[in-house]
């Protein structure tokens, strides 16, 4: 091990000249959203100083394949393996939900920054305590919320701050496909959940565009026979008369765009409005944000944007920051508040609630 | 007094020669939406045998004003007087909603058929004892969901009830224009409700599609500082997991469409919803339904759409029926059913849910 490698150890360091160390990325399962995230990685143009140095499977032949695929150099018997190498100082999570806890505690307990899919945990609880160690390791952590990074909301976001749209009072999203049949989203021991699947990218938009908590929560929803959550509506009503409606839908294809309504305008976020290409206004104007073409076909809409937080990632964590302003440790916890709230009102159960974490 | 003049009194009796009585309509308030009513029907081309006989308002000059614009023989001083002349056969009531109640009483009371603006009346208990006391007379009573007349409704209904798009599963509606601050809205002495002055749209478009009770309605909203409703969120379930989410807004204009979504496809039915020219499918096909040019300027849109529900109430009338088939009594009963409970949980109170009726 060359000890210059271990890009963990330099993180409080101020680092901006040629000769720094490349942020060596190790991707955590050969999952649909990890080929997807690598895909849109090493396809970027400008992808700058970080490579994606390793791949760990439950099944190494698929992370052999993946590696050849993606010509990735270092492939790892086990995520414990890859946790305790010298060789990655970023791990990208894209194992199942309820594998979520223990993968992130593992590689921040060696040492490494973590990108972590959404949802980050399955309840407040576990999210607390991962937020909590990864603090305390002064290690960068951040949940996957993709979105938040897509060239398109950051636009609507200053569109929204300097004043054009009036104050925005109104907001509604439908994302709605026909996936409640597939394993992940349908079977609780997966930590199936249409609400934590797709739903969550409804709840985080309300909150980008409200930048607040709700102070009252409506939810009902329609469970499979194993008590997971296909379908569910969710009002949430902020302060100042502020509301967002959300309908969630694991068994039909919706509208999938978002309508932000101010006082004196309104955009909508076009389908798919959890990554859009495009915003029509209520004025006429349309604003078009392109995406860079995939080397390899994708899995997800649009899911070349994956990289936009993999460089948000990499930026903070040569910056020696602990998390991204425009997705937070507080951000993560507030979502997974909302989120607890409408599986509580919904009345979907996931064993983890009813553990403790530390 | 000419004894054949009295149309009501040969209800019973199969007419379709000639030598028929035109059937001869009383309005009831010069309100502006009596003023769209007389301006759709006037203007029809293809009228037939009915005409629009008199005009009574509690400002006789308003009456005065509305007979000479419309071209209108009978001018009465009172509701009452009106309710006891022999120069009308039906009459439309379009006054303020805690009117409704004691107005169409009368009328029933004097013999006459009604057709009523919606909401029927302010709750249930007031609809039901309505609705005995047309069915006791032998009068045709209809709640004014015009809606319910409008050739796009009558097409989707039938494109729904071809299969072509499936089992219906979720139905969303959005109605928000910034009404907020009218009297009629506001005014909780008025009758004042977004949800029983736009919200009403929404709910029967539920009914109408789903064509059944809901098994669960919940419903958020907010209020006026008078204890109005001016937003709400309406969730109806029913039975085989079917839904229905009623967006309601009278502070914002929201895209006031409706999105049907079966399981084989989908249609929108275009802002307004509530009496729309145009129904896109999911398909591509676009259905486009016109609406005959007004003589006078109108005060809501579209609303040359009403004379098709005063077609159906001569068509009725004429056959001897006492409700129609496309907007019955037990229709109307279940909307107030399902008014009342939206209300119980946003809070929203009328001194009229405290009385009894007959």
């Amino acid at each position: 091990m060359e000890s210059g490698r271990q890009f963990s150890s330099r993180n409080n360091v101020h680092i901006n000249n040629k000769e720094e160390m490349p942020l060596r990325w190790g991707i955590v399962s050969a999952a649909k959203i990890s080929h997807d995230f690598v895909t849109a990685f090493n396809s970027f143009p400008d992808r700058g100083d970080a490579v994606i140095a390793g791949v760990a499977a439950r099944d190494k032949n698929r992370a052999i394949d993946f590696a050849k695929i993606h010509d990735i150099p270092h492939v790892f018997d086990t995520y414990e393996n890859m946790a305790n190498s010298s060789e990655i100082d970023v791990a990208y999570i894209g194992a199942l939900n309820p594998q979520h806890y223990d993968i992130v505690c593992m590689f921040l307990n060696s040492g490494k920054h973590v990108l972590c899919e959404k949802p980050l945990c399955l309840n407040y609880k576990q999210s607390k305590s991962l937020i909590k160690l990864a603090r305390s390791k002064k290690l960068f952590l951040m949940e996957a919320v993709w979105s938040r990074f897509s060239p398109a909301y950051i636009a609507l976001e200053k569109e929204i701050s300097n004043g054009k749209l009036g104050e925005i009072k109104y907001v509604d999203v439908e994302f709605g496909v026909p996936i409640a049949h597939q394993d992940r989203v349908s079977k609780k021991e997966l930590g199936g959940s249409a609400l934590l699947d797709i739903g969550i990218y409804t709840i985080q938009f309300a909150q980008y565009i409200f930048k607040d908590d709700p102070i009252k929560i409506t939810a009902c929803g329609e469970l499979n026979n194993g008590g997971v959550d296909e379908v569910s509506t969710i009002v949430l009503e902020y302060s100042g008369r502020r509301r967002a409606v959300l309908n969630i839908n694991a068994t039909l294809r919706l509208s999938n765009n978002a309508n932000v309504y101010g006082t004196h305008g309104r955009v909508t976020v076009e389908d798919p409005f959890h990554f859009p290409t495009k915003l029509t206004y209520g004025d006429g104007k349309v604003d078009n944000y392109l995406l860079h073409p995939p080397k390899f076909e994708l899995n997800f809409e649009n899911s070349t944007g994956l990289v936009y937080q993999a460089l948000e990632v990499e930026k903070c964590i040569r910056k020696g920051m602990l998390e991204s302003p425009r997705m937070t440790h507080k951000m993560s916890l507030n979502l997974a508040n909302i989120e607890d709230e409408v599986r509580k009102q919904i009345g979907v159960h996931f064993d983890a609630d009813d553990k403790d974490y530390p």
